[in-house]
C-alpha cells in the first residue's frame, strides 16, 4: 500500500522534472490549470479525505490550501475559482514540494499504525485521482509550451508514435444484449456502475484509429468548409474559433507540422490525429461514410491497441440505477454528467474497457483522437 | 390534402388573433422569434420546398423573404441570423399576411393540378413543421406577453388546469429487450427512425406529472439553495441568471404568482409545474430521491394524460443506423443532435409515443415540467 | 406659449408620418430607440415635470409610463432599461397617440389657467428638449430602416444635399482671450453656462466640411490601414467593428453607394460626409495633415453654413464654475460629462453657437462630419 | 551618462528583490503586466531604439524577445497582445536577468565609442521610460500580492505615510493668463508641449490631499449609494464592479484594513486616500461641495508636498499645436490622447510641475487619490 502509494506520488513529480518555475505557475487558458495547482491538489486529496477526516489532532500544513487546492468539492468548503488558479503567485512550487512532502511522511506514519478498509478505499481513490491529474499534467503542459511563440521541449521521446502502416478495415461484431460497466473485482469509480444489461445491435468497428494523413484528406476536401457535415453547435463553434485544423497543427511554407511534447515536428501521416474537438470527430466520421461508435460498441469490442483517447457517440450519463453518493464523493462524477461526451481507451495500454473519460465536445487540449464505426 | 392544408394555415392565423401589430413585431430575447416571423416562416417552408423545386417558371412573391424566413437551411442559401429577427421592421404583419395568401392560393392551384407521392410528403411534412410552429408562437407569445410591465391578456381559457388531487403513485413496468422509435404506418421525422430494439429494466414511471405544489414544497426546503442536488453546469446557470423558482413564478407580498396566458394569476398548486429548465427538473428529482424517466422508459409506459411537455434524462441522439438525408431535410433534425435533451409528452393528446421534442438543459421558456420515475 | 408647444408636437408627429407601425417598435441596437419610446418620452417629460409638479390632483394617464418612458432620471424613479425599450410591445403605437394627446389637452388646460415663470421655464426645456429628440427620431428610424435588407424610402427629399463646388480654403481667426458659453438672453442648457473666458491661440478653419469625395480619397490611401494616423482606442474599434468607411456606405460592383432617408443612393462626391466616428474624424485630419477644431475655435469662428454635426477636439466637460442643479434637471447634462466628444453645428440653421451636443467618440448612427482646422 | 544608465537600471533590479520567481510571471488582471515582462520590455526598448537602430551589425539577443517585449509599438512590427502576457512561462526570469546584462554591457560598450546628441536623447528617454516603469512595477507588485489569499508582505517601510494633522485649507490662487506645459531646460515628454498659455479664472486649491478618514466619511455617508452625486458611467462602472471603498480596503468584523506592500494593515485615517478611479474622486468632491482642479490649476499652484498621483478634472488631449511625432516615438503617448485624464503629482518629489500622467477613469490600481479644489 506505502510503496504504491509512493509510485504514484514519486510519478507524478517525475513528469514536472523538466519543467522551469514559471511552467509550472501560468495558466493560458481557463481549461488549463498551472502545473504546480496539480502538485498541490492531488496533495489536497489526501490531507482532505484521509488525515483531516480519519488522523486526530491533524494539524494543517496551511488552512488556506484548504481553499486553494479544492477544485470544486462544494460540500468541503470554499474553492478558489478555476480559471483564476494561474493568478496565484503564492504558494510558490518549493512551497508546494514542501507540502508534498509533509503530507506523504504524514500519511506513510499514519498509514502505518492506522488501516482499515475504508482508509485504504479512500486511500486508492487518491492514488487512482492522482494519476488522472498525471494525464492533465501531460494534456496541461503541453499546451502552456505550446502556447509560447518561443519553442520549448518537454521530451526527447515522443508520446504517441507512427502505427504500422495497415489499411484500415472493419471488423464485425455481434452484439446482443450484454452487460457493461464495472465489474466489482477491481477498482473502479462509481460512474462505471452498476453494471448492467444494454442492447447493441451488430456492428463494425476499425481495427485502428484514424491517422494524420486520413484527417490530412478531410481538410483537403474542405471537411472544414463543408456545413452539411457538421453539427450545428460544432459548425457555430469552428466558426467562431477559427478552426481549420487540429489544435496543434500549423502549416509553414505549404508543409503541415504538428506541435508535440518534443517541439514542433512534420507532421506524420501514420500516427493517429489527436487534439480534436467531438465536432470535428464527428464531422470526420460522416465525410467518411460511415460514424463513431457508442460507448457500450467500444467497450464490448475487442480493442486492445489504444494510446489516446477515442471520441464516443455517447453522451456522459449516469448508468441505469446510479445513485449519486452524498458527500463530498458524490461530486467527483456524478455532478457533472450532462452536456459531456464520453471518451474510450487512453494513453496507457492498462485501462480497463468500462473506464468512462468524459469532456464537453468543443475541447481540443486533451489527446482525443477517434476510431471509425459502421453498422451492419 | 387540400382541406387538411386549409385547416392547419388557418389554425395557425386563428391563435394570432389577439395580437396587436406590435406584439407582432418585438424579439426580447433571442430565443423567442417575433410571432410575424413565424408566419413568415411557415409559408416560406412550403415557398421553397414546394413551389421552387416542384412548381415550373414559380415566381416568388420576394426574393428577399428567401433569406428572411430561411431559419437555419444552409443548403438553401444564406439566412438571416436567429437573434436579429426583431431587428427587421419589415416586411409589415399585413405583408406577411398577404404572402401567405398568395402562397396558400398558388399551393392549392398548383395541387389540384400536380399530385404526387413527392409532394405530397413534402406537402405532410410542411403541415407538421406548422403545427410545431403552432406551439413555438404559444411559448413566443408567453414570453412576449410576460416581458411586459404592463399586464397583457391572451386568453381567457387556461392552456393548463389543475390536475384531480389525486396521490402520486408509481405504476411498475416490466421493462425487457422493447422496439422504440415510429412505425412505418404514419408520419414521422427523421428523428424518431429507425425503429429499433433496446433494453430496459424493469422501473416504475408516476401516475401523473409533478405540480406547482410539489415544487413549491422544493422551493421552500431551500431546493434552490443546496448545490449537493444539482448539476454542476446547473448550479453554474442558477447562480448566474438567479433562478429561484419557475420562469414565470413571481412573489408579491408572500404570496406565490403565475403569468399564464390568461394574464397573472395565483398560483394553483394542482396545475403541473412549467417553465423549469432540465437542471432544475433534475434537481427537483434528486431532492426527491426519485430520477427523471428515460426517453425509453416514458415511450414504453402507458402515459396517456400528458398536456406539456416533460423532461426526460435521455440526450438527444441518432437512433441507432439513423442516416442524416442529403439536402435541406437532413438539416431539420440530424445536425441538432448534441448538447441537448428529449422531452416528451406534449400539449396535444394526439401526439405520438415516438415524437421526440428538444431543448437545451438550460431553456425555461417551453411548456415544460416534468415525471418522476424510479428503479424497481 | 401654448402655440408654440403645439407646433413643435405637431413637427414630432409629423416625422413620424411615414413610417408604419412595425416601424415605431423595433431597437436594432441598444443606442437606437423605437420611434414610439421617443413619443411617450417626450410626452413623460410633460407630464412629469410639469403635470405631476404643479397641476393639483393630476391624474396619471397610466402610472406604468413613469417607469417605462423614464429615460434615466434615477431621481424621479425606476427606469427601464435602455438596452430593452425595443422589447416592449404594448403600450402600442395607437395608445402612445393616446397618452400624446391627453397629455396635449391636460397641458392646455392647464397652461389657460396657470402660469408662471417657472412653469414657463420648464416648458421651454420640455420644448427644447422635444426639438432634440426630433434629431434623435431621424437618426433612429434612418438606422431602422437601414438595418433592413428590403429597402424602405422614408422621404423624398435628401437631408444633405451636395454642397456647391468651391476649394477647401482656410480662414484665419485671431483668437486671443475670448468669451465662450451662453449669453442669457435666449434660452440655452446648463451645460453652456456660465459663459467664461478662455485663451484662444491663433488658428485657421476651413470654409467648408470635408465632403464625401475627400473622404474616399482617404479611403484610396488606405487610410483604414495605417495605424500611424489613428488614435491606439480608435484602432482598436475599427479591427473589431470592421469599419471600412463610414456607416451607410456600401460598395456594389467597384461602385459606392450610400443608404439616405431616400433609400440607397450613388454616393455624391460633393454631400458632406456624415456618419463618421470621432476617432475616423481625427485619422482623417491627420492624414490630411490638419487637425479638428476645438469647441472653442469653433464658436469664435463664424461658421455659418452647417447643416449637420460636427465632430471638434474638445471633450465634454464642464465649464469652470458649473454647478450641477440638485434635482432631475441636474441629471439632465452634467452626469454625462466623461468620456464623450463636443460636436458642434447641427443640422438647423439657427443653432445658436453655444450648443454643445456630444458623444462617445465610437458612435456612428448620428449625423456627424468635421471641418479641418490648421494652426497659425 | 552611463553612470546615470546603471543607476536607473540598478534601481529597478532593486524593486524586483523580494520578489519570488512565482511573481514575476503572473497577470491577474490585463491591465497588470508580470514583472518580468517589466524587466523585459525596459531593456527591449534600448535594444530597439538604439542597438538596431544605431550599432552596426548588431546581434539579437534573442529575435523572439522583439515581438514578446514590444508593448504597442506597431511601427515597430508586431507586439503580443497584452492581455496574453501572463500566459508565457518563457523567457524564465534567469534568462530576462541574462538579456538585461547582455544589453547593458552591450550598450555601454557602445557609448564609451559612440556618442552623439541624437543618442544621447533617445537614451535619456529610455531611462525616463524605464522610470515610468519602476512605477508601474510597484503598481503591479501590489495587485499580484494583492490578489493573493495568502498573505504577501514586499517591504517593510510603507510607500506612503500618514499627513501631519492639519486642517484643510483652501489656498488662493490668481489665475489669469498663464504659461503652461514644459519649458526646454531640462528633460520633458511631448505630451507636455508646446508651452502655451492658457486663460486660468481664480481659484482654490486644498493645502493637502484628501485622507483616508475623509473618504470614509464619504462611505459612511451613503457616498456610494447616491447616484445624484455620480457621472453616469461611474455609476454604472461602480454597480457592475461592486465598488464599495476603495480597492484595496477591506473590511474585517466592522474595522476596516487596507492592504499595503507592506501586508493587511489597519487604516489610518491620515492617510491619503488611493486606489481610487477617477468617478469616485469626482463622487467625492461634489458629496464635499467642492470640485477636482484642473490640470492647469494644479500646474500653476505651488503643490509642493505630493506623494502620490492626484486626479484632475482635464481630459487627457493634445496641446495646442501638437504634432505626433513620425515613427515610434509618435506612438508613445499621442495615440492614447482619447478618453483618459490626467493626472499630477506623482509619488517621487522630484516630479516636475509639467509631468501629465493618464489613466482611464475606471482604473482603481495605480496610487491614484485626490485634492480638493474650489472657485473664488
Amino acid at each position: 500500500m506505502i510503496e504504491n502509494y509512493l509510485k504514484v506520488r514519486r510519478a507524478t513529480e517525475k513528469l514536472v522534472e523538466p519543467l522551469e518555475v514559471e511552467d509550472f505557475t501560468v495558466q493560458p487558458i481557463g481549461d488549463v490549470s498551472p502545473p504546480k495547482w496539480h502538485l498541490g491538489h492531488t496533495t489536497w486529496f489526501f490531507e482532505t479525505f484521509i488525515l483531516k477526516e480519519f488522523k486526530e489532532n491533524y494539524k494543517f500544513y496551511n488552512l488556506k490550501f484548504q481553499e486553494i487546492f479544492n477544485s470544486y468539492y462544494k460540500s468541503v468548503g470554499p474553492h478558489w475559482v478555476q480559471e483564476n488558479r494561474g493568478n496565484l503567485s503564492r504558494p510558490t512550487v518549493a512551497e508546494i514540494f514542501k507540502f508534498r512532502h509533509y503530507i506523504d511522511e504524514t500519511i506513510i506514519n499514519f498509514l502505518e499504525i492506522n488501516n482499515n478498509p475504508k482508509i485504504e478505499q479512500v486511500l486508492t481513490v487518491g492514488l487512482e485521482h492522482e494519476k488522472q491529474h498525471q494525464e492533465l499534467l501531460l494534456m496541461d503542459i503541453k499546451y502552456i509550451l505550446g502556447a509560447n511563440t518561443i519553442e520549448i521541449t518537454y521530451s526527447d521521446s515522443p508520446l504517441l508514435t507512427p502505427l504500422p502502416k495497415i489499411d484500415m478495415e472493419f471488423l464485425p461484431f455481434a452484439g446482443g444484449v450484454i452487460d457493461v460497466g464495472a465489474k466489482d473485482n477491481s477498482f473502479s469509480y462509481d460512474n462505471e456502475k452498476p453494471r448492467h444489461k444494454v442492447f447493441v445491435a451488430p456492428f463494425k468497428l476499425a481495427n485502428r484509429p484514424v491517422t494524420n494523413g486520413e484527417y490530412l484528406n478531410f481538410i483537403e476536401d474542405q471537411g472544414y468548409l463543408d456545413p452539411a457535415i457538421w453539427l450545428s453547435d460544432g459548425w457555430a463553434h469552428k466558426v467562431e474559433q477559427g478552426w481549420q485544423a487540429p489544435l496543434y497543427w500549423k502549416k509553414i511554407d505549404h508543409e503541415w507540422y504538428e506541435f508535440t511534447l518534443c517541439g514542433m515536428e512534420k507532421l506524420n501521416p501514420h500516427t493517429p490525429v489527436t487534439h480534436i474537438s467531438f465536432y470535428e470527430a464527428d464531422a470526420f466520421a460522416l465525410w467518411a461514410g460511415k460514424r463513431l461508435p457508442t460507448e457500450f460498441e467500444w467497450e464490448c469490442s475487442t480493442i486492445k491497441d489504444h494510446k489516446n483517447w477515442e471520441w464516443t457517440s455517447s453522451s456522459y450519463l449516469p448508468y441505469p440505477g446510479y445513485q449519486r453518493e452524498k458527500g463530498p464523493f458524490g461530486e467527483y462524477n456524478g455532478k457533472f454528467m450532462c452536456g459531456q461526451k464520453v471518451l474510450k481507451g487512453g494513453p496507457k495500454n492498462h485501462t480497463r474497457p468500462s473506464y468512462r473519460n468524459f469532456y464537453h465536445p468543443e475541447k481540443r487540449w486533451q489527446f482525443s483522437g477517434l476510431r471509425l464505426a459502421d453498422n451492419i
